[in-house]
């Protein structure tokens, strides 16, 4: 038993959790002076998290508890919604002191998601110098390596030497959102390297950092996909990323725990055009019913009235399956089995465009590929149809209408309908992608009820070659 | 034009294509000298791309043009194909320097990999000691902390001072996968806290260690899943997590640049499930067909025969359905809409479970919340659909089987099939994690398949209310 309690403490989840309930238990015994300790030990996002769950009217006021550095890093830990409630509860002083303390990249984010009239107090509050830093970082498009720079790195010379530099990184590095990855720039601020710590401390004293630097950079310009960015993270094992304007300045950098947020966003958005929504940045459990609905009810719209072609061809050809009314019973599994079939070739298709494993231009090979993989799933799936049509459907079941010739019109189906389901879903999302639409949007919803009208056509045909009907 | 060659040239992927070209054409002309002096310029990532994709015969040979050091590290930027490729081509002294050359992490990896004969190769060239650190390494469950973590890592003790935490540092920081955060250990290697490259630089240089460490250690254990190891990476913006075992002992580290990469593998399987795949751990460029078709041809199995399903509701309705022939034509729309509708509110939930922003316990929120969404977005959708089957199907078309009651049985079933849908679509990703099964599991090739039939027998009940068949 003991030990079981040791392995349970164990573990970072439940230690966090002793420690709020600890908090909490201060909180409600009013004993300040062992809560402020507590609080300024703790780590800020767990902070951020434990003020969160307080309820609305204790929350400002335990904020407010805490010391200047500490409650300048909890806030840039909170969500939108708890920003604002601190920003409307305190003074104007303690607002530019927190301003002031945060990274820039946080600053524009909290002011991107902000209403109007608090955003005019925060730049009021702001020094002229951080307003006119915010006010040019907002001005890159949505998205792009500016939207998610940050000013605060360490910039050196490459006549400097390896002490030198330490002690610039020792001078400056306090508020630098990271000094691990140091940026070499000209007179002009025209980026020439850079240099990480560990080559300065790896290195002698009196080395020049022209010797060190490592010229090779790879780089962002501001307008560049965020996208574009976290797969360079990604590939070249990045912890921090120069972006330069047009002309080679180093303008800002993006740091990797930016690009981690970038991939859940990118990663979200992926999932949300997938699924027929339009993607929206807040999270699920924050977003209001009337916004959900939003982003649901115009992709429903168009995709129930794009099912007016399967009602027309069903009303079309209503008299031939009234002659063999047993085709009707199979019409939503070969339907189903498109859709199935389509979803997977586009979805492993998408996936593989996002992360750069597939390009447009390998289009023949991947349609090569997924026709023989549809072959074989096609082949195997109208056999086993075949004969559980006539065992199951047939005899156990008892359904007259199937006959060994309905069964083989509904299997002969499967197999065309599969090759052409998986052949256009991976070529809708190829073609997306080269003429610039994103990728995730050829998915399950669009293909299905693009296979859907295909099948009816392919299983009516087949039928009257079949069935003479 | 010149302008514009300039901003072409300010773009990385330009101006490493140019060096890519470059080095081809010192190849083609034999100019090994130089080709050797630019290989050991460029980045390794670079480097291994630009060798993978050479043709077979020549990529060993240009592999072995380079250094030692370069050669370890592109070595560890190759996939699977290629390092067998090379390990075939080496001599077995050149094999053992580049296995110590490489981190653990890298060595598990490509050894998870290789055919057993080429692992065996790679084990005899090991030292003792390497062979003894992988295979204790190899042990650790498929996807747990233990199985990304890498043993390189500084590790200072708490008496220490920062003058000789430093001067340690420059002794063997050389090899280690991370030397900005550094951890601090007991004799008996007990986790104690850690200390950033960051606090060093900024603290006196006789400042002891236990006063400037971070005791609050967000941690991860051995067999904790690397999911959740991810998370904490994104909640607490880490660069390196300690991995510790069941008596607390650090027995490794997990760095930011795995687990972009396990964020990555990660949510490539849950696309893959949600697409009723099974989940492969290979790039889908590098996949075969008939691994392709084994991943894939088991779900559309299982899906096909579910749909029996409807196909016994439809031949069980049959007389029924006869009688008012117009009703077949929308029952693709129906199922249709009720599967979007569905795929909509799971994968809304799917990924709020997996970024941590809903958990089991939020149920009964959820599906309030998905109800009164499902209740607009279904009023909507019958309504609009309403309007649209009078004027489009019955006037526009003369489908004279669309009356005003055929109208209201299908806009009234449409109601209650997205009330059903959202519930069931936010409902069985939450039990499936409540249950620990994957909730990517319950997305839209599942929940359409059961939307499917449920939304036969509401059309069908319906139908028998208001036209009385």
């Amino acid at each position: 038993m003991e030990e079981n309690e040791n392995l349970e403490a164990l573990d970072y989840e439940s230690i966090q959790e002793k420690r709020s309930d600890e908090l909490m238990e201060l909180l409600d015994s009013r004993n300040v002076k062992e809560l402020q300790r507590r609080m300024e030990d703790m780590n800020e996002y767990d902070l951020a998290q434990f003020l969160t769950e307080l309820e609305d009217n204790r929350m400002p006021m335990v904020f407010r508890l805490l010391s200047k550095d500490t409650a300048a890093d909890v806030f840039a830990n909170f969500e939108a919604p708890e920003q604002e409630r601190i920003i409307n509860a305190i003074t104007d002083s303690e607002l530019a002191g927190i301003v002031e303390d945060l990274y820039v990249d946080d600053a524009v984010d909290m002011l991107e998601e902000l209403p109007a009239n608090v955003v005019k107090r925060v730049m009021r509050a702001a020094t002229p110098q951080t307003r006119s830093l915010i006010n040019q970082y907002m001005h890159f498009p949505e998205n792009s390596a500016g939207s998610i720079m940050t000013s605060e790195y360490v910039d050196l010379k490459k006549y400097m030497s390896v002490k030198d530099s330490i002690a610039r990184i020792r001078r400056i590095g306090e508020d630098k959102e990271t000094i691990y990855v140091c940026f070499v720039i000209s007179s002009t601020r025209q980026l020439e390297g850079i240099v990480t710590v560990k080559d300065l401390l790896l290195s002698d004293d009196d080395t020049v950092i022209e010797d060190l630097m490592d010229r090779n950079v790879i780089f962002a310009t501001t307008t560049e996909d965020q996208e574009s960015v976290s797969e360079k993270f990604s590939d070249y094992d990045l912890m921090a990323m120069p972006v330069v304007d047009t002309e080679g300045r180093l303008v800002g950098i993006v740091t990797v725990d930016d690009v981690i947020d970038v991939m859940e966003q990118e990663t979200t958005e992926d999932f949300e055009l997938m699924a027929a929504m339009t993607p929206s940045d807040k999270p699920y459990a924050r977003t209001g019913i009337l916004e959900i609905y939003r982003n649901r009810i115009p992709w429903l719209l168009f995709l129930m009235l794009s099912a007016t072609f399967t009602s027309m061809i069903l009303t079309h050809f209503e008299d031939m399956l009234a002659v063999c009314a047993a085709l009707v019973a199979f019409i939503p599994m070969l339907m189903g089995t498109g859709g199935n079939s389509g979803a997977q070739a586009s979805t492993a298709v998408i996936r593989s465009l996002s992360l750069g494993d597939t390009e447009p231009k390998d289009a023949l090979s991947v349609i090569w590929k997924e026709l023989r993989v549809a072959a074989l799933c096609g082949l195997t799936l109208g056999a086993v149809n075949f004969v559980k049509m006539l065992l199951l459907d047939g005899m156990v079941l008892g359904n007259d209408g199937v006959t060994v010739a309905v069964a083989a019109t509904v299997s002969l189906s499967i197999v065309f309908i599969v090759l052409f389901a998986k052949v256009v879903g991976s070529l809708l999302p190829i073609a997306a992608e080269k003429i610039g639409v994103d990728p995730a949007v050829m998915a399950n919803p669009l293909i299905s009820t693009l296979t859907d009208a295909v099948s009816l056509l392919i299983y009516i045909y087949i039928a009257r070659l079949i069935l003479h009907i």
